[in-house]
This record gives C-alpha cells, structure tokens and sequence, in this order.
C-alpha cells in the first residue's frame, strides 16, 4: 500500500530504543536493571496464586481504569510512611511502570512546541516522550544538589522573553537517572517556589526512592507542596521487577481528572496487582534485602573506578540507586566508540549524551549501571572497560 | 493551583465511562463479560509457576517494546491455524487489550478532523478512542451482513466532495458490536476493494472472533487483502480474560513500525505473557467449553426474549460473541429509563445511542449482553426487564 497520502500525525520515538533488544553484553552497564537473581519470582507466582484462589472470577470483570482498589490502598499507606504523602486509594492511578506517567502528563499538558524544563542531563525515557508530544525539553543546569535555582529562573525568564509557553518541570529528584545525586531540601523549596510563582507544573518522578542505602531520606516536592503543582510518579521496576510493569501517579483535581481520561490500555492487568498486593507484605524486607545487594554492587563498581579511571576521569558516588555519572576529559567521545566496545569487549555503557536533550552534548560523560552484573562481575568489567578505553586512547 | 493558562492539549474521553464502577447489578446485561465462572484463574497461576520457574530472572530485564517472544510465536501460529494469516512472531505486536489497538491506530493515523468510517452502531470504545484524537466517526448504513457497499461509496464521495480527509474505515468483522451479525465473504471483499480504491486503512477489530458457537468462519479482511491495507487487532480478553489485559495487533511496513513506536507504557507485562504463554496450549480447548457455555447463555436470553419481547421488538441471532442487538419501537427511549431499571429492578443493558457516532442516535435500540449471569440468571432476568418495561409503558 502507498502510504505516501497517509499523514501519520505523532512524531514518536522509537520505543524500542529504551529497551534491550535480546542481545545483553557479558558485563550490562548499560541498563538500569534491578539485580536479576534477586527477583520474587516465586514468591509473586504464589502470590499470585493465593489471590487468584480468592478473586480470580474477578479477571473476567473490566474494573475502574484506576486499578485494583487493594494495591492502591497499600500505596496510599506506603506514601503516607515512606514518604509522607497523604493520599487516599482514590487518589492514586495505577499505571503500566513510571513510564506510562511520563507519557500521560506529557499528553495532557503539551501543545506542539511548549517548554518542559528539565536537568541538563535527564532520563532518556522522559525526554523521549516530550519529544514524542512535540514538547520542547529546555536544559537548566545542575550541581551536585539538582538544578540550580538562579539557573533555573534565568532560563524562565529568557523563555518567557522569547514569548515561549513553559508548561512543566520535569525531575528526577531521588538519585537523579542519569547523574545519581538528590535534590537537596533547600532546592527543593527553591524549586517549588519557581513552580508556584510561575504557575508550573512538576513532574516528579521518583522511581528510585526505595533504593536508598546510605543518608537520610528527603522529603518528596509533592509533600512540600500545598498548592497541587505537583505530580507524583513512581513504580514497582526497581523494587520488585520491570516485567510487572506497574507503576503508579498522584496528583490533585483537575490534573487527577485528565491523569485518569488518559491512561491508554485500559487498567493494569488485575492478573499483576493481585500478585504484588499479596505480595507487598513482603516489600519492605525484600527491599531491604535488594539495597544490601545493590550498595555492594555500587562498591564493586566505585573500587574498579577508582583502581582504573582515577587520573582520567571523575564521579558522582551514589546514596542509591542503580547508576554511577562519569565524566571524563572534554575531548573524550564516549558515543563513538560504544559500539565497538560493546561487540569487542562485551561491556555496555550508556554515553551521556544519550541524556541530554539536544542528544549530542555531554560525550564525554557515561553512565554505568551496575544492577545487572554481581560485585564480581563488575569488578571485572570495570578492568575491561578500563583496557578497552586505553586501546581506544581515551584512558 | 489555578490551572486557567494550562491548556490540556488532548479532548480525551473519560476512560471510566467503558468500564464498570464497581457496583454492578444482579443482571448485567450491560457489559460483554466473558464467564466469570470458567475464568482459568487457578489453571493460569499454575502456568505462572510453571514460566516464573524457568524464566524468573528475566522479569528484571525490559525486554523489546514488542514483548515476550514465544507468545508473539504461539500467535502466529495460530492466525495461521484458525484465521490463515500468516505473520511471523516479528510481526506481531502485544498490546493492553484490543483497546490499546485502537488507541495505538488512532494515534499514529489521526490528525484533528479526519474522518473515521465506522458501521452505523460500533463499539463505544473505538469511537471513544477516534474522539479522544480528535478525529470524526461518520456512520456508514449497515444490514445483517455488515456495511452496504453503495452505502460505502456514496459516503466516501459525499465526504471527499466537502474536503474531508477520510483516513481509514473501522470494523468489528466477526460479531460486530452490539449488531451480532458478521460481515459476509461478499462484503469484506466489495469494503476492502473500497479501501484499496480510495487507499484507506483498514482497522480490522477480531476481538470475538474465536467466539463462534454456529456456523462457519468468514476470512479476515488481513486474509483477503493483499496489498497491506489491514491492521488487524484481536484480544485473549474474551477467551482467556479482561484482566490479563492483553492483546496483539498485527500489520505490514510502515503501519507497523509506526504502531509500536507509538506503544505506551512498554511491553505488556512478562508477568502477564508467562501466563498466557504456558497455558497456550490448554487455550483451544478452553475456548471450546466456554463456547458451550455461551451458547446456552445465547440461547436462555433468545428464549426470554421470545417470551416477552417478541410482540414489541425484534432482534439479531448472533452465532458467536457475547451479545444481542434488540430493535424495539420508533418512540421508545432506553436511554432516560436506563438508571431507573438499574437502580429499581436490578438489571442493566446497553442503550443503542451509546453505540452511535453522535450519541443519540438509537435510543430505540439497546445491547443485551449474556456473558455474565448463569442461563437461569438470564432467563429470570428478561422477565423483570420485561416488568420493567411494561411499568415504563415501552413495552
């Protein structure tokens, strides 16, 4: 069929370039996995099974959109202990992973060219489904403590000269995919004050919350918030597995409402919430159980930077979280030699400009992932990419 | 917050409306459930067991946008077997549900007032989704073998001759819904002709096929067509259950590269296709014995209908599906006494206008569904429906 009088109206991006495609490197630096030997795989298929024993006549019903009132209700306590959220199960959408939250606020509040401002280097995934909206992902630059308020009202301020239309801010704020740092209370005040004085919405994707193993926890923007500018995503990939694919969002009033009208494929499967909610019993301990795992998993990785990249290259250690940012000299340009890398090598690393919105500055940054491999393993592959860097002349 | 200067940018739906609430009547002839009571709940978390004990691991990995492999192969086995498609697994894409097909369509193919042709009653859903993109359902006249060829043509010239852009025709084939009937082998070939003359897409919904209980199977519209104008969607919703949420599309080139670019919230669920995947081979005796049952659900509800209606309407005898199309006198209107039946004698149906492109039309009409009550549930229930009428004078 000639589809030349076909217009296709979305400009999205290749999904699948989030995804691994079947073929995983021998040391996976590249993906942001949650540790695979640990995974309650078991312990879901029996949970499962005690909640299909007692509801499975309900798969053959088409529920709320919302998802199995249950698991909400647990959420509803979880981000009332954990996180000091208070919001009740009618409050809370569940939604196919943190990923399908992204796609749900960007869909409902973008037109074709607004503003969403985000870090100078941010989640892949994220940008990609601004881009997918047609929005325009605007950097703001960050240290240590997440985006820099002068920074951030600078870029507002030019923005808004400019006659352009600045819909959201989109943040990372615990362990920042890619960069590993928090935000810092004080910026998180900072930051919500922007909102609020410029009528903004935050998107707060805070995926990684549960993956804490050292430092204090600090509070959520969405708790800090009063005045409903905020929504609130997060998901079961990083603390049970991103084959359930279940996530979750809040937020407040009409934001709620439009959240709701488009979550597209209907519920999540109910086949999946009776599993993690007969299971969530277990979740606090299971990821207590992970966060050991994951801190000698990080620890692995910092020993192999520090034995090989210290005169070269410098970065951010990580209270949590999956990932460690690299940077390495200006000149160094970690894209062009991935590939090769990857088939001669077998070691995987995502270069940084893969996070950066205009996908091109930032080369000679990576970010290395360290849930998939064990401590050995990755102690190993920090030789042999250290080695494979040094052939390439950038070590 | 105020949200006066957010303009929400997508005139979405509100999702709530297609699925239950929560409160549901003793006689639900509203919504085409399938049989809670045959439900394989016990059968699918055995399967679970089965595929997490083997494939555990891998629900820490994001596998490829087109989601579990071995399902998408046992897939294509079986559109060759029961509907001689033949697909390989790389050309099928698992969705949430058949609805997720029609969102995925509507979104890569509508710009804001495409015409949409669709059977002059259609499933709620997909004119839902067609709205949700702004795009506009234009109803074509139908009889008992789907949509009039001439009917077809006149459309098609009276729209192109006001400048319209018509993008694609969408059609339930087998079953359709709420009508019953199925498009005959005459008219799939004279509407797929159509389609290629005036280079539309076809959105081909098969989501009842495997749900025939009489007579025999009509070719797809994808079997027929040879030049890539079809995109065939179907669904294990009716046959397995709604709350696997899954679903697959299938279709050729640039369609389908655009559809699984435009894939929201990841794969569906390895949780999900573990299930399925392992009880595949228990599925078509499955579909067998719930075929039994549904027809004598069918076939309780067309005996209560005789009984009581047989004076004031008249009706469809579907061969297959979940549902009877009921026509009853020019003047009636099920839609304003709707709430009443529901709230006062417990029983509910689907009034006809929630089937049409304007909303309106059809109040004469309503979709009597049979999937969820037992035969006997169904029989009494006609009779206080009947009651119900008679007290509402429509009858």
């Amino acid at each position: 069929m000639s589809l030349t009088n076909l217009r296709f109206s979305q400009s999205s991006p290749d999904s699948r370039a989030y995804y691994g495609d079947g073929v995983r490197p021998q040391y996976d630096f590249g993906i942001a996995y949650p540790d695979p030997r640990s995974v309650p795989a078991l312990e879901l298929s029996e949970a499962l099974r005690i909640g299909a024993d007692s509801e499975g006549q309900d798969l053959a019903l088409y529920p709320g959109i919302q998802g199995y009132k249950p698991l909400r209700q647990f959420l509803s306590d979880k981000l009332a202990r954990d996180r000091n959220i208070s919001v009740t199960a009618d409050q809370i959408l569940l939604t196919s992973g943190a990923g399908q939250g992204i796609h749900i606020t960007m869909e409902m509040l973008l037109d074709p060219g607004d503003v969403v401002l985000v870090d100078d280097f941010t989640y892949s995934g994220g940008l990609a489904q601004i881009k997918r909206f047609r929005g325009d992902p605007q950097p703001v630059k960050t240290d240590n403590e997440g985006m820099l308020p002068d920074a951030l009202e600078a870029t507002i301020q030019r923005l808004l000269r400019e006659g352009r239309t600045i819909k959201l801010i989109y943040l990372v704020p615990s362990f920042q995919n890619p960069q590993g740092w928090s935000i810092s209370l004080e910026r998180r005040k900072a930051i919500l004050a922007a909102a609020q004085r410029h009528n903004l919405v935050i998107l707060e994707d805070d995926s990684y919350c549960d993956l804490r193993y050292e430092g204090a926890a600090i509070p959520a923007l969405r708790t800090l918030d009063e005045e409903g500018h905020v929504i609130y995503i997060s998901t079961f990939s990083k603390t049970i597995a991103p084959g359930m694919r279940c996530g979750y969002l809040t937020a407040s009033g009409a934001l709620f409402e439009r959240a709701m009208a488009c979550k597209s494929g209907g519920p999540v499967p109910l086949f999946v919430s009776l599993a993690i909610h007969r299971y969530s019993d277990q979740l606090a301990s299971h990821i207590e159980q992970i966060n050991d795992i994951q801190m000698s998993k990080r620890n692995a990785m910092l020993a192999g930077l520090s034995e090989h990249f210290s005169d070269s290259a410098t970065w951010i250690r990580p209270e949590g979280g999956l990932s460690i940012w690299v940077k390495m000299k200006q000149e160094v340009d970690l894209q062009a030699i991935r590939d090769k890398v990857f088939a001669t090598d077998n070691v995987s690393y995502m270069p940084g400009n893969r996070f950066s919105p205009d996908l091109s500055t930032g080369k000679n940054f990576m970010r290395l992932s360290y849930g998939f491999n064990t401590p050995e393993e990755i102690y190993e592959g920090m030789g042999k990419l250290a080695a494979a860097f040094r052939r390439e002349g950038v070590l």
